[in-house]
């Protein structure tokens, strides 16, 4: 019998199904594989994907009904709707002061005294109600589904404490009520030592271990635990503890690894058997090793070495030459990167980390799904996934990191329905 | 008595008006201060500006009637149209193929033996029709002017013979009819040795003198004249022997100079007292005092030098501190710089060449009218001035920057009429 299809889009120039890796993260030549279907369609039943090929052999197995939204994908791309796996997308306030001090050179201590830095947000976060962080985040999201993002990772982490972490975790479960991005919430209270525990850090993981990791999960509020392991904000031991306590709570685990030293993160990540390690722009041979090895896939942050202005970026060659399974994240956040637009991402993971624009694709899609563990039902062009998907005004999958800067996005179409450009 | 106002666009968070700089170009100070007026109006009468200033004083100088158009900019930043003073942005075909090429460490001989480089969008201009090239850049100057560029630079350049210059000349002046964006024709015969002159390049250099610039001259489709000197392309003497003719004929001149190697191109713009000396990545330190003492205008591209993928920035810091005059451009072309944003443009410049917020946005507004010669006109927001003025969803103007890849405008203004969110 035919599928009465809801939606129908026909004849991409390119649609590119990124299909094949949805058990496990790509890596190798799948992660250099978009499975691209010459003239292909898509149909979708009850919000989910009802069929994917041809568009005659999709024709084939649907029918149309009076109520069928069809879209004619001629002359465009079609991709599975973008997913940005590493964001810090709640706060209040806002750091372009900061922005130009780094420009005239400014080193982050000297931000610091000037009451600038992450602790300006967490004061401002703080001090934010639970509207205004929702408002915020909303006119974020927006921009971010405009640009192709259908589901988003964001982390607390600006509270620290319990009280403020929960808002922000609220907060977030209000804003995925509020808008079409899909929202996964990550528990990150240990995002950096409050100022208030400067003088005894350990106190602060007590509290993160013994009062909010058990009240957060009591809460249901968050899916994974993360922590901001690196030196001079939470050391390995302490990072480790936080997440053994966390799994035996049933979250997931992520960690922020190796961004700057080399402290062996991306190790700690995979003996824990995290979802993903991220950053490791100072991951070692033995961190490369052991992701390899492993399921726990390697989310990178380019535009956040971008903003920062650094030269040195992750070694994505070696790790993708190693065999990693690689995953690309905007990281949004006010400080380090107030970048949100995931084919910007992708353009500088092509030109920095040298990357294949195929490999962005596959690391901004079924990759980013395995890194926040969402893989069986998003991430790529399959029958039964959910049916996200991103038309892009261009000939080309390369045009998205080839046309840098310059939002191609035609209609975005969310669980089946046409939420941008509709 | 007062003016009735044709639109009038009150309280703006941050006007930033870029004043006091129309008769010479912003440098040292002048080059870091944009002007700002906070709670800002301004006032548009017969496609000028008639007023501006606070909102109070406007007020009193204007009348408002029935048909006066009134825009509360309330939480907004409202900039002078941006200006793209150096593109190439006429042409047939894409070069996605060439950018993975690159990707992969393709050397540009190894790009060129493959069918790809400048060469092969010469192949695919002179096979365009007029139809063809004016519909693709009907759609680039689309993606500007939502970005905020109201006055564009289009160099010729993918002709190489007097035809298909001629050819790409009038389809600008077309194009200049069918969309808001005033441009600014530039002949540029002199951008390659074409393949059929490879072996004899002075004989190509006697075509430029003796056919090209006379018979452009007589079409009136140009008002500048452009060469790429650069090693392997026009030396020095070739460059000065066309650029001379050329000021013959009455061409203001330009000139790509010192982008790969220290030819000496900067002094040559000024001894020749060109508008504009463009690229400027390996000046000489006798090239930025030549510079420094001159009219002539460093145009930075430094979009091009992120999507080469190069290390080496134009020494901007080097330049302003010495006195230099600086505008920011775009490059936007299909090879070197698929970037035609000029926001994305200011937001490297930030980054890479340590502009501030403040320097780049009089770069990319009446420093860049000056590398046009239209300086007198557009470029800063004072009475008489046209109304070309571009509002941005941000309340502070650094957001342009430091927001980087998404496109804050909310509305653009060319000559007192609303052409982008009306």
């Amino acid at each position: 019998m035919k599928v009465k299809a809801d939606l129908l889009l026909i004849n991409a120039e390119q649609l590119v199904t990124v299909k094949g890796n949805s058990k496990r993260p790509a890596r190798g030549l799948a992660l250099g594989d978009p499975g691209i279907i010459a003239g292909g369609a898509v149909a979708v039943k009850d919000g989910l994907i009802a069929a994917v090929g041809s568009t005659v052999r999709v024709m084939e197995q649907v029918e149309m009904t009076a109520e069928t939204v069809l879209i004619d994908a001629r002359g465009t791309v079609v991709l599975p709707g973008l997913i940005d796996p590493h964001t810090h997308l709640l706060f209040a306030g806002s750091r372009e002061d900061e922005f130009e001090m780094k420009i005239r050179g400014a080193a982050y201590l000297e931000i610091l005294a000037g009451g600038g830095g992450i602790h300006s947000t967490v004061r401002a976060t703080r001090s934010a109600g639970e509207g205004e962080l929702v408002g915020m985040g909303q006119r974020y999201l927006g921009e971010m589904l405009a640009a192709g993002t259908t589901t988003a990772e964001i982390k607390s982490g600006y509270g620290l404490t319990l009280k403020d972490e929960l808002k922000q975790l609220r907060s977030i479960r209000t804003l995925a009520e509020r808008q079409p991005v899909e929202l996964l919430p990550t528990f990150l209270g240990a995002h950096v030592i409050p100022e208030e525990y400067r003088s005894d850090p350990d106190e602060y993981v007590a509290l993160v271990v013994g009062e909010m990791l058990p009240a957060v999960a009591r809460s249901g509020l968050a899916g994974c635990c993360d922590v901001f392991c690196e030196e001079g904000v939470f050391s390995i031991e302490q990072s480790r503890r936080i997440l053994l306590e966390a799994q035996r709570y049933g979250f997931k685990l992520k960690l922020h690894a190796d961004e700057i030293v080399s402290l062996g993160g991306a190790e700690l990540a995979v003996e824990l058997g995290a979802l993903s390690a991220d950053h490791l722009v100072a991951v070692s041979g033995r961190g490369v090793a052991a992701l390899a090895s492993s399921e726990t896939v390697a989310v990178l942050l380019p535009a956040t070495t971008f903003c920062l202005m650094k030269e040195r970026y992750a070694p994505a060659r070696q790790m993708i030459e190693a065999g990693v399974a690689v995953a690309l994240a905007s990281d949004f956040n006010p400080g380090s990167c107030p970048v949100n637009s995931l084919p910007v991402v992708m353009g500088i993971a092509c030109r920095q980390l040298k990357m294949t624009p195929a490999e962005a694709v596959v690391a901004a899609t079924i990759n980013a799904a395995h890194a926040l563990g969402c893989a069986a039902d998003r991430g790529s062009l399959e029958a039964g996934k959910k049916a996200d998907l991103v038309i892009f005004d261009a000939a080309d999958y390369r045009s998205l990191p080839y046309r840098f800067g310059t939002n191609l996005v035609k209609q975005v179409i969310k669980s089946g329905k046409v939420v941008v450009g509709g």
